[in-house]
């Protein structure tokens, strides 16, 4: 058993610089750890089990470096990446944390401050695609408001939609090969921010000039945040061939963003999670957007790491359990989740139908069985 | 002021029988208030000065009617709209109350079920094109989990594109003009339902073989209840030409479907909706999908009515004066509001722009004094 | 290890027969399985390993009915008891489903209908006297608001303490052997409760005239509705010895009044509560507050029944390894989890302190590896 | 008009130096306006019509200051608050920004780190005591878990009790006229906290050994996360005597902590919340525990504190004017609101009485056009 447990490059775990760097900082408290080198975060982590690593332009190359810093610093991150076999499978940009982008980044008001993020994004993308990153993560931190009136919602989404096409412009136009993930999360910092969930992302994707180059990057806890089932939400980006890329972590319903190692909380959630992509036989990245708590030293942070990776892969042990249970398999024909698949047919075939009401409400699905025998499989009790 | 405060035909407002009707049963208690007979409610509303009322099938023509009953009570009801002049402007299934939708109805496991379920709608789509309904609302009560081992989130998707379709393909055979308008919630009745916020409601239409003729009835207290914003929901819908109808109501976040008097809860949140629809010169109807308190006698449910209509003209008056109101367009001007039509421009532009960061971060936006204006406006301490 | 998973009436699990005698009704769908039999339910929870049943006073004798009704009903009822062994350990009243209480019961407006209230609930003491119940439990289920406008809540605290007195006063002259426990919740069916958590229901005790009288009952669903720990109330209770009875079952944050079978939704939350009742040697009821889904005939009422009980015992059992398990208490050694019994000592030792902050802020507490040991150790993976 | 709406002394408007000082700080954003000098604060604040400032001491007196230092701070202090009459109702400790407190101050594990607390606490009594303030406020910023098995809750509560125990033997021993206020708050920065409500505040309270000297400081914004009715628990507090202070904000229900201006969110509430402290006739601080948007410059701030104090007077007057306005008493009456002060009796009029269920059920209690009526007043259109 201890050997299915054991992470490996194939199972295409990846941290954020910035996961693992993640020092402690919170609304009410002050750093309690040191920065990570980011080399050293590389080697730990391929010692981990990690496949690869993602970061933010300002993770890796501090704003402001000068060409050649950015050279120095590149050039001892390359050689961290060969020696340990790690990959960038995918970089973002900070478009949060300045003051500049207070009133918003793609949307603000102010279109000097879009220009301004804009040309931050491409200069990330070309940091990302030089690095051999193929998804592109875009997260809106700034983009809503508190003050409604401050911001009319039609206008910053063309804006929004605007900023996006031009950076699929820009890619296209260099040839990357690279894709754009965005990233729904429904308000912190902001009051509420624009692309609140999984689908309102989905949704103005369908507006985009290069929509094709354009999916989702779903993360567990933002949209756990608004009470929203992660599960089918990455289902129905899945449904939509949309998943281009996934942040795995846990966290409460209704609170502030917690960013907590995968399966600390919702463990229920989290199994449908790893079932999900495991039996759509999934090959993206598991990518987990979480940090140490913040009682944590430079050990715990580790711990962290580790037990983000192997929750996730006792979930998918039992996931593979599930497909071989026959009594789960026979709760599920109770449950007729088989039947799911037949099409209900034709129009005809609608208009021709007389089903029997009242047998039809008199049938009973064993959902509470069925459950029970998942919960007895999460809990090793069968 | 009185007479902006009276609600006329030309409002557009729009009340469901079962609003009205509703007598007062909820998960803990037994109804208070006696059915209403629906042609008194077109009579009552007429009176209070409605455009029309909506209905589910069996609100009007009780379930398992002959054909002689309903049309015996359609033509009632008819000649109390040609008295009343109110329209029936949308019309809707109950796929939710009777056992066999117990597991879903569209998403069904069963196909029999299915079949049932959307034959049901076919006959209820054909009674509203009689009554001549423009707009065919769909909400799906059932079609959800509370077991998510239970159903496949992605079949289950298929089945829903399958049977929209199928009441697509039946309004283009008989040529009805006819739009369907999906209504999303996250749960309640089920544990999680699909199609959970306007997004992802507005996402699936994409992938609808004849997507363009369905679109959303977003309701306030539904997308209130995950804690998104409504009035960026139903903006959004706007701006993706997706806003069939709506459904206005109050609602507190985080609680059970409250379904109160529009206004009695956030008001901030109602009159930014009101503006939109205002600003937008949004020519749908105003639905309000409410009911009275469970202490209200017969009275209080005309109360209740009134005070929706109210309250939307109230904040209606509001939304034109702050168009007017010099101080609110100065505090605008500061937030640069009215920059965001500005478009950023091309990758050339973003490219060569080199704006002053510094200066950019320094700018204050002064949306604590926008925003106190508006709360003064609404206050009507302005 | 099965012979750990049998109930037995040791255990102490109850049931309310309202819980398994659910009929399926929800606001948006009309009854799916037919009633029980109360005495059934006797026979089956006794086959099943349960210890007792309860009920509301409406439950086992319809309202309304005749002396001699009450005595044929409570003659057979006891004959149930007496071949099975069963217990009813508590017993409550309804004062929420008749419209007499739509503006509330002990705190109505009106002084009549909390007369009739009060009275109703000194029949029913009485009947849960007579079947030997030693908790009486007290859910004010209709004690609030929607308009706050309609009731002072300063004024509704002081008739809700003067019907608990009367309750208390008619217990003592009567001297029944009998505890009374408050039911905290937040919302629903009223928009806000009176005495909404653990924490206001407790605070409230203290003001109560035979306030050793009274205790809580705590109910995990309603404490989760409003995201509060429920681990952390009901070691509030007991800290302050008024853990007088406690409610079990499965919810979502955030949303309605789910009931579902417990440990259905929050597996963790649920390993902390059987962990404290355990290791605190509580010897109280661990009645099930919950109900079989709507999806379930009359077969998936038992199994919903069994899954609560396997639940709880699969929890308890992980409660015992975890006191064993050396991996786990080296890592509650690191975290220093023993030393907060240790006390800080007198004023003079605080003020002479000087202890070293560097140091101290240095310290990692190892919650990460802690917390994924505690995760393994529910997975069934250590 | 304007007159009663000019901040006044009398008004008892209080700020924390941290709130007006805040510089925009959050989890994803540097600094974006520069600290404040204290001093300025108190004359801008007087300006404006405050009555006093509040701080924690690190606010004050920078964290490590030499005692010349301290004096130094504090002269200069003193002379802003006699040159401008400002008073210094409250102060507080920071125990949850530095590094020692990450595990817990009261409550940590660590009782080297319980004594370097609770020394700090009382050395910030005496600093406030020193300056006047009559309420000292315990805010357990970090008494809380994320990893529950990490922290027994029943020993937490006992350190709790014997740290707050401790300060006040502290303040008896000083002969301090000052009373400690506790401030609930259910989560953030910590996964979940200790006295999470007004409620289990309250309840703890019992549990203390000079119990009569310590009340709550409830605030408006950590009792709406949790979705809880703050007028409620502002109300249960006055019920129990024991409301010492309050924290006005604004806030939606399961965000993050949002301290928005008092009225930007939450309108109806906030005016239940005044009308209940005008009507009791309270007579302590109304303290604005918020700040700035972080899209503001230093103009925005004094905005901010202006807005906060206006809104209370707007919404002051209004509770003015529902005490005189006919047809809003005129519902109150068909309410039967004042009837909720007639006792409803005696054990033995209780059972003596008879009342007609049927008319009693019968009866409207007009909440919605009560409802509606307090629309009108607070959208100013009666």
């Amino acid at each position: 058993m201890t050997d299915h447990l054991t992470p490996r490059p194939e199972h295409h775990f990846t941290f954020g610089l910035w996961t693992v760097g993640n020092p402690g900082r919170d609304p009410f408290g002050h750093d309690v750890r040191p920065p990570l080198d980011p080399v050293d975060s590389v080697h730990r982590l391929a010692d981990l089990g990690a496949y690869g690593v993602n970061f933010h332009d300002d993770d890796l190359v501090p704003f402001g470096s000068t060409p050649s810093d950015r050279e120095a610093i590149l050039k001892r991150f390359r050689t961290a990446l060969d020696e340990t076999g790690m990959k960038v499978p995918m970089a973002t940009t900070n478009l949060f944390s300045r003051p500049v982008f207070k009133e918003g980044a793609f949307t603000a008001n102010d279109p000097d401050v879009r220009r301004f993020a804009v040309r931050k994004t491409l200069d990330a993308i070309d940091l990302g695609a030089e690095l051999g990153a193929g998804v592109y993560v875009m997260w809106g931190g700034r983009e809503g408001v508190e003050a409604d009136a401050a911001k009319d919602a039609r206008l910053a989404l063309d804006r929004f939609k605007e900023a996006v096409d031009l950076c699929c412009e820009h890619v296209r136009e260099r040839g990357y090969d690279l894709r754009i993930a965005l990233e729904p999360k429904p308000n912190e910092p902001r009051g509420d921010m624009f692309l609140p969930t999984v689908g309102h992302a989905l949704a103005f994707i369908a507006e985009l000039e290069w929509h094709e180059m354009v999916g989702l990057n779903p993360e567990f806890a933002h949209e756990t945040m608004s009470g929203l089932s992660f599960h089918h939400g990455a289902a129905q980006a899945l449904w939509q061939g949309k998943l281009f890329h996934i942040d795995l972590n846990g966290q409460r319903i209704g609170k502030f963003d917690q960013d907590y190692r995968f399966g600390s909380e919702g463990i229920r959630d989290a199994f449908y999670v790893v079932r999900l992509l495991e039996d759509a036989g999934w090959d993206g990245m598991r990518h987990f957007d979480a940090h140490a708590y913040r009682t944590e030293d430079a050990a715990g942070v580790w711990d962290f790491a580790r037990g983000c990776m192997r929750t996730y892969l006792i979930l998918k042990e039992k996931a593979e359990r599930m497909r071989d249970d026959p009594e789960i398999q026979a709760a599920l024909a109770v449950a007729k989740a088989d039947r799911l698949a037949e099409p209900t047919g034709s129009l005809a075939d609608v208009r021709a139908a007389a089903p029997d009401e009242e047998r039809l409400a008199a049938q009973g699905y064993g959902h509470e069985r069925l459950d029970q025998l998942v919960t007895d499989l999460l809990l090793g009790a069968r």
